[in-house]
């Protein structure tokens, strides 16, 4: 047997050892019945309430964003047909970028395959632009931008303790004055439900003449009065040097991009790998995004509804004396601390209640933080939440937890 | 202004310089009057005749292919809403593997967002498995392998000569007889147009115990009995550790995969980072892509046409003296030399004659060697190519270049 072979086994083997072997559960998200999924289990068809979809505002199955895909089907095809460079640019992936650089109020966009593929080409081509480059790291980056700045092979690399602005300080004023230097960070915290103190980390940008890189994947569509994130909110984006977003989550569709100055953006485009060698986005995918984009621009209603979703659960837990975890966003963690027992609630939740939130490990997360990701959309109603929490209850036993 | 600022303006000034600075022409691909493309240039709107489309059999516009994604978008919405671990699998995700594993003869296959990051995460996480990997990597490699192979920490590398097998064989003879390697190399090179030997790197891979990494972007849905690509054409599907393929080319809709052991493909799923971390195809693609494959499973009369049509155009270009290259594929390569010139040859195609072919320059292909690309399909007709070589010889005046 060749040693890789092997290998797998072993590796394997440790992965169910330690209880996180992923075993995806097939959820058929239905338009009609959205967030109710069907799933085939153990041979039983059921219709499951989900509370762990990224489709944060339900956007994927809102009619006119439907309506808009398959137009663009009829249209346009079922798919580009060719890298940017090679036909596969047409008017509507201009349109879209042009969407895009007003939405964060920037000059240009660029669209990529995923929002991971935008922070890992993005900021692997600027930090192999120059010789020197000190980045800063947030220490809970997303895989997506550590593997992009490891891309960069001479940059130097600091990470900061999670939103800690003296230790980015101390370590900004530590580098040379004349380095190039990047500050990478997110608006909201995937996985925490935190929030960046964005107008602190532009004020240290400032004063050490560093250039910032802000993944708002978490944020687009749900913060600030256009759904500009975070940097709209909080009135900072022409602060920001790039803004990064995806398609995928709040905008229910699919893509990522970038946002910023022209030129730097005509650079990113021009050297970047991961934005040449690949086939453009699918033309109903980016005619969904369009329309879903615009949609949310001018509708706030569906923004407040999501954050009194999300408050709601939030003090649901705590009245029920559940580990909910600190959330500052539309985010509802519950911590577990192991990866077999998320795993256990979870199937538990399913099986037994008829509801569904993704138990979140390694290497998501870090062993020992293991949780359940609760993310309640404008239409999980007060008598959803109300039976979510009678489940967790009985299978949590929250009074001992309360108490321990 | 910051260095990188700085940066960007003189590399962009280099680019221009070069002749290579890239334009993207925005194409409206239109399923009505497809390989003819809507074009907007200079205030004039008009319907150009595309040569270079990646979307080699016109599936992307199948009406087959176009309801599937049309239902689905109806049925399940936009967007898929999750990771594939975080509410993002679903029933049509599942099928899609099962299809894709049936089409090479595997056991599993595995999705990624785009046939780029399959590349890229699967080979960077198979050659961070163990420490001591060597790889033996063709010279022409797509930069998706390259940068996949470069994330391997503590990989050797080696390149051998393009579809070189003694260079291949001389490096694998000289590597340690016990660490473990792979060879990894394409089927169809879609620059040249030319197909590697692949039994005879499965003899070399069998003889020094290396395992297969065989990308058949460019050839799957066209080569083969099934559209299984090269290795089903010459009966070595099952000698290749894993295939990779893409559904963005000759399938029409978007997205990647790779197929290949069960336990190789479950190692991988669970710990390749542009697996993990980024939201699941959406649906419409999904179901696009599962039609797309399985009518051309059984359309050999489509796929005899392809070639048909390439072997004309190729046979009209030699008999116009035209500077061909000797592909032997359904790529037909036009050899130019020259970035500014490939541009302009490109340019006066569209603008005097209404035709577009991509000009291919650096990066994609070695400064020197720029060319125009032609990929004809089913629906580009004799009466088109002596159009079409009619106006190449009236730009490129060949009888000049076949006796220079
Ligand atoms: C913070 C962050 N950035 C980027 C991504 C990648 O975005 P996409 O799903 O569009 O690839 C994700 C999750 O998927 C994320 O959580
Ligand atoms: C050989 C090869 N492999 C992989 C890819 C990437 O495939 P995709 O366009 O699906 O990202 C391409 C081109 O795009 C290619 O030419």
């Amino acid at each position: 047997m060749h040693k890789f072979l092997a290998k797998c086994d072993e590796a394997l083997a440790e992965i169910s050892a330690q209880g996180r072997y992923r075993r995806f559960v097939a959820l058929e998200k239905l338009v009609e019945t959205f967030p109710y999924y069907r799933v085939t289990m153990e041979g039983k068809t059921r219709d499951i309430l989900v509370w762990s979809t990224n489709d944060y505002l339900g956007m994927g199955t809102d009619p006119v964003v439907i309506e808009a895909a398959i137009d663009a089907a009829r249209n346009y095809g079922a798919g580009a047909g060719g890298t940017r460079n090679i036909a596969g640019s047409s008017p509507i992936h201009v349109a879209l970028e042009e969407e895009l650089a007003d939405l964060h109020g920037k000059d240009a966009a660029l669209l990529f395959t995923s929002g991971y593929v935008s922070n890992q080409a993005s900021l692997t081509a600027i930090l192999n632009s120059l010789p020197d480059w000190h980045v800063f790291s947030d220490a809970q980056n997303h895989n997506s931008m550590i593997v992009g700045i490891k891309g960069g092979k001479q940059a130097t690399v600091h990470i900061f303790k999670h939103n800690d602005m003296a230790d980015l300080e101390r370590l900004l004023a530590a580098a040379p004055a004349d380095a190039p230097k990047l500050i990478a960070f997110e608006s909201v915290y995937s996985m925490d439900g935190d929030i960046a103190p964005l107008a602190e980390i532009c004020d240290l940008a400032d004063k050490y003449n560093a250039i910032t890189y802000l993944d708002e994947v978490h944020a687009v569509g749900m913060y600030g009065p256009h759904g500009g994130g975070v940097s709209e909110r909080d009135g900072v984006a022409d602060r920001i040097t790039i803004i990064e977003g995806t398609l995928a989550k709040a905008y229910g569709c699919h893509g990522g991009y970038i946002t910023g100055d022209f030129k730097v953006l005509d650079y990113i485009r021009s050297v970047a790998a991961g934005f040449i060698f690949t086939t453009a986005l699918p033309p109903p995918t980016v005619a969904a995004a369009l329309a879903s984009i615009r949609t949310l621009k001018a509708d706030n209603a569906r923004r407040a509804l999501l954050f009194n979703r999300a408050e709601t659960l939030k003090a649901k837990f705590k009245a029920a004396g559940l580990p909910v975890m600190p959330s500052t966003s539309h985010i509802v963690p519950l911590m577990i601390g192991n990866a077999a027992k998320a795993t256990e609630v979870s199937m538990r939740l399913i099986r037994e209640f008829g509801m569904y939130a993704t138990p979140i490990n390694y290497p998501t997360v870090p062993q020992g933080t293991e949780r359940l990701r609760f993310t309640p959309g404008p239409k999980h109603t007060d008598e959803m939440m109300d039976e979510l929490v009678a489940a967790l209850c009985q299978i949590l036993q929250p009074a001992e937890a309360a108490t321990a």
